[in-house]
């Protein structure tokens, strides 16, 4: 393992740290937490704040998705490690404002339990707290770390428009309503050409062959449906594309935003390539995206791979969500 | 090599055919040309236009950059190679109002003569042309393809400020003699813990032994000078501000921007671990940069490792065009 770092148990909170420091104009630490709220507290005032986070190694993810008119705050656990339920009440307690806090939570069952535990202590509190489950990833069913579907990159679509709808004044519970209706039209399927290593563990989670490829990885190394040969860039699009397509019946009357993620060591030419051909496949079913975004957004630390969301943009005002401006370290 | 490609020799086209279709409402592509131009052509109206541009590889450098208030249209060429000097003709005809057109050039020797055969042909047809050529590498003097220091990502910072000053009404002329005010002002260094692999080579440029990095290693992995073990983002950081204060003579009552840049496979946990060191390391001498940036900005393909920037902000008002909005795909 070549990695730059000083002590691997101390990655977390010198992360953090060179984060809030870099960017003090966008985001603050919350003291003695391992969570983020965002610097212009004046922008929360009279709104619901939206709350997010889970295990680190997915950077920028969360906290570079703090700030106006996205996450009021981001809770960062260990590496692949879900945050503790006391880090993730902090993190609600800085940001409820009275009218309460929406929590966005990946489906890992150690995320969905601790974020439970730390709504049961505001409640007690007096503060009002719904969440939603995300469970974009449309590879398998049941994982290593999760009842049902895991919750991936298409997280940050939620992210956007629960911001966006929160920063324009929505309620708690619409809020609630609006992320139900949002859930089931962002779906997302990946690819990986090699595994993350967890700097506490010093090797990667698992490995591929020189000429291999494993899709419907998870972005902590939890396997995917099948290994194939390493293929080129049109065949990976070609097999991705069906699997969404099988989901989501996708239709040339339909609206769709898209998002094309690397994995954390997959160089953008090779993500722009991938989107030449994913637009390409699209458009032999007369499919241009009405929104598009392609980076490394949320990583699996030192992964190759890629994954691809698309959203079905089934209301008008989902798309005004999504190109609703923002100030965030990572979004733009 | 396994990357996510299709025919090697068409990784440049299927790029840039990617980006300008993902932010059609940021980048248009010059027609018969890899060369792209601001989308948004009313800001441009009365002003210097700001081109630059050199060898793919570098993404998001240099298409990334372009847009209202920083580069007005940017050419690329093969991966790791200068674009042709028709093609950067055709950039400047693109973004000339009749004002003029600045390019921002590093200091590689094929850049530099084929940015010269444009200004000579943009010269034949009346549009006037200056340009700087940015060498703030100060790793080593002279190198594989270079006469004098290497331009690396420190040309960001030139990018940042000359954009701000051209969308504010500067002359060709006072673009000049800014460029040359600042130039010396920006220093970089970088350390690899690996070599990037051209796709039509398919095999890294230089091989580090497992435990092994390079200090000084250019962004076409030309040789940094010298090789050590592995070791501490600490002691990483020490080294290279140990170069940059002989360079810049680092001093409290002097004004800095910081760039931490990764080479294209460093996750952002460890830049922002690195980053945390380096604000540690300034901190000792009092200093906390008045500006600063960290993320994959200028890369070399899919090469392991980071580079840092300072740039002593001698003059007031060059802060000023670093906070200037702008709108890009990569900057913001």
């Amino acid at each position: 393992m070549k990695k730059i770092i000083n002590n691997p148990h101390d990655v977390v909170p010198e992360m953090i740290d060179g984060m809030v420091r870099s960017y003090p104009q966008i985001v603050n630490l919350i003291n003695n937490t391992y969570a983020v709220v965002r610097s212009d507290q004046e922008s929360m005032k009279g709104k619901v704040g939206v709350i997010s986070g889970g295990g680190s190694g997915h950077e920028p993810t969360h906290a570079g998705f703090v700030g106006k008119g996205m996450l009021s705050a981001a809770v960062a656990g260990q590496v692949f490690t879900s945050p503790t339920p006391d880090q993730i009440y902090e993190a609600i307690k800085a940001v409820d404002q009275g009218n309460g806090v929406f929590m966005i939570v990946k489906n890992y069952s150690g995320d969905v339990m601790n974020f439970d535990m730390a709504k049961d202590l505001a409640d007690a509190d007096g503060i009002k707290v719904k969440s939603i489950v995300v469970d974009d990833d449309i590879a398998v069913e049941n994982s290593l770390y999760t009842q049902g579907r895991r919750g991936v990159a298409g997280t940050l679509f939620m992210h956007k428009c629960i911001g966006a709808a929160a920063d324009q004044g929505a309620s708690l519970d619409e809020l609630e309503s609006l992320a139900k209706e949002i859930l089931p039209h962002i779906n997302t399927i990946a690819v990986a050409l090699s595994a993350a290593t967890v700097p506490e563990v010093g090797k990667p989670g698992f490995t591929l062959a020189e000429d291999e490829i494993e899709f419907g990885v998870g972005i902590h190394s939890e396997p995917g449906y099948k290994k194939e040969k390493m293929m080129s860039s049109k065949e990976l699009v070609s097999e991705l594309i069906g699997k969404l397509d099988n989901s989501l019946h996708l239709e040339s009357n339909k609206q769709y935003a898209m998002l094309v993620n690397g994995m954390g060591a997959t160089p953008l030419m090779e993500q722009f390539i991938f989107t030449k051909d994913t637009l390409d496949k699209l458009g032999e079913k007369n499919i241009t995206p009405a929104f598009m975004k392609v980076g490394n957004l949320m990583t699996s630390i030192d992964m190759a791979g890629i994954s691809l969301t698309l959203f079905e943009l089934a209301d008008k005002k989902w798309l005004d969500y999504l190109n609703y401006p923002v100030k965030t370290i990572a979004w733009s």
